[in-house]
């Protein structure tokens, strides 16, 4: 295939290396994916496609562990599921509670204030995470608070947020709850009715092991009823709820043209999802996580968040380490992709994501023994093999 | 694979049936495209990828026929390219004049009304097109308009709306010229810069043939400046050009998470026009229309459309033909697509594109051959052959 010549660069024909993302996603898609989503494209209104729309909802209702009516994918990535979930249940003026303690959460505010709604933050420092009762208390100076927005599992610090508690004092409170579930969905518990969350947005590139593209969406009842009442437009005619609903329902009134080849992948990985089981699958992120983390604090890195993710792990970088050139080894010569820093945690820490397919003893096993070789490259003094033994040993008592 | 019950449904192996997609879009993807598309998923912050999202952005530069630095493709459909166009151009309480001649105008004038501009309506009959001098005389009632929207290519009509002196009059009248290519992009001529068209979108999956998912957008410098200037932040965080102009510029600034594969699936698609080479793709298209044109036009059939583009030909429905049956028989005993009509056009007009790859002459000889059964059937009294001789001259006059 000849290489075509745009303004000076030669674009050949495409060969992307075979990477193992290890990073807070993409992460690995398996072929059984990939193979869904090179099917040939067929029309967004052929009967062979509204079927499979409804088999991705019934999937989604599945792993999101919900009866909710309103549960579809939002034809974007996670930030457009966020804003999607922001903008339909935001009309100018409400009062919105935004927990900030990451970048996730500044965006949720930033996405809040964009559509028109008074914002109160509750902040924290990044890595930690908010207490019930310090919401239950923000919420009473805040008495006509319509949303609280927080974030299951905040990507940008590998915090693990609990969410049955805050869920009681928010709905005591007569509010909304809104969840960023984007780094739990199908490697963590996520429990949208026994939880009584209202609205959550995900995405497909982390524990559900999708390419990116997609944002899974679910609204309960009193959610899609606030929907429903609305007295102005929501500001997104792209993400207006009230017509997307229309489009993947039974009407199948015409609104935009879906991702189709990207809803086969995540019919195809949401299936993978069910097949394994939703505890199984659980489980084996937390055994992957327990035996990663033995072996990266083995080897003296400290984990930064106290209540910590299982799906992504955020460490703090060794003192006189360079960031860049330690992810750039773990790529160049081990094709593992680990993530740096976001914002204040730039050149400060590492983001080791093990999600969905990418979960397994052998990712672990690797990238403890390649990040053991660059350690030592930089100069880091390591207990030899301390990191494998230590992971071992959490395989060996399971 | 076993197939697994979610509520109720047995979801098993997809397995699309192979359509021969001649509707208003997607059309055909071709292997080569569906190849990339499943290419390995890599981090979207990859080395790699960086000089994936740079070669994209110079191949649609070159498909755009722009040297619009801000050239790129939104992450998601062409109705989000759309949403982007409108939302970073205005401001709450700036002038927009919308031209609605079928459901994308329409769509145009409802984004804009939601991203709070004072939107004056210049409206002909769905079908029928603009003549520049009528939108010189609307912009000296509307001396204060800041950008004049207008569609190239009316999916839901098949009208084609000249745009050269259109863009002369709004120039004058200093304001900008914002056009939506969705069905023009890669199969009709299309000049960014000899047009001094302002702002442009359009769709991945028509002329491009790729599938939807990608909406490639182009803004000229003075577009560009517009949005600099800004005084309040775009209403929408996830479609706001100022931060996705850095994540896709050289400092590579982490908004969202790009939709990885599709942006492989974009490249190769852009690759395949670049090497057939602009006019020679416009050419095909041309001959490919007239040829249809003929056959349809021998078989009684009416063109709605004084100006048609030759990416997609609407025609009525003869009288006392049963639209639902005739098209569902095309799709069902001959796996082809075609599109019913929208809005005033729902049961009274067809919609046969093509585009892309399925411009050829297989094509329209096969849905010649299978439209003159199928109305044989309906009981459309027809000069047997007259369609497919019809076309032959057209091909033999070349």
């Amino acid at each position: 295939m000849a290489t075509c010549d745009v303004t000076g660069v030669e674009v050949g024909e495409l060969n992307p290396s075979r990477r193992v993302l290890l990073g807070p996603g993409p992460s690995d898609v398996s072929d059984r994916v990939l193979r869904a989503l090179a099917m040939p494209t067929i029309g967004h209104l052929d009967p062979e496609y509204l079927v499979i729309m409804t088999e991705t909802c019934g999937l989604l209702r599945r792993v999101f562990q919900t009866e909710n009516e309103l549960t579809l994918a939002v034809s974007g990535t996670g930030s457009a599921g966020m804003e999607a979930c922001v903008c339909n249940l935001i009309e100018p003026g409400d009062e919105m509670i935004v927990c900030v303690n990451g970048v996730f959460g500044g965006r949720m505010q930033d996405v809040a204030e964009r559509c028109g709604a008074d914002v109160h933050v509750l902040e924290v420092p990044w890595g930690e995470i908010f207490d019930s009762s310090a919401i239950g208390d923000f919420l009473k100076k805040h008495p006509k608070t319509k949303v609280v927005g927080i974030v299951h599992a905040e990507t940008s610090t590998g915090a693990y947020q609990p969410l049955e508690e805050v869920s009681r004092v928010v709905h005591e409170a007569g509010a909304l709850l809104l969840v960023d579930a984007v780094t739990s969905l199908g490697g963590m518990e996520l429990k949208i009715d026994d939880w009584e969350i209202d609205a959550c947005y995900s995405g497909t590139q982390k524990c559900l092991s999708c390419p990116p593209g997609l944002s899974p969406v679910t609204f309960s009842p009193a959610a899609a009823e606030v929907i429903d009442s609305r007295e102005s437009k929501v500001q997104s005619w792209y993400l207006d709820m009230s017509m997307v609903r229309r489009y993947w329902g039974e009407e199948r009134f015409y609104h935009h043209t879906a991702p189709i080849n990207m809803t086969y992948a995540l019919r195809e990985a949401l299936r993978v999802v069910v097949e394994e089981g939703l505890e199984d699958r659980v489980a084996r992120h937390t055994l992957n996580h327990r035996a990663l983390r033995a072996g990266l604090e083995a080897m003296g890195l400290v984990y930064i968040p106290k209540s910590s993710l299982t799906t992504l792990n955020a460490v703090s970088i060794p003192e006189g380490v360079d960031d860049a050139r330690v992810r750039g080894q773990l790529l160049n010569d081990y094709g593992i992709e680990i993530g740096g820093g976001l914002g204040p945690f730039k050149g400060k820490a590492w983001r080791v994501g093990l999600m969905g397919s990418g979960s397994t003893r052998r990712n672990v096993s690797l990238v403890l023994g390649a990040l053991e070789s660059v350690l030592a490259d930089e100069g880091v003094k390591l207990d030899r093999g301390a990191g494998v033994a230590a992971c071992r040993s959490v395989y060996s008592a399971k």
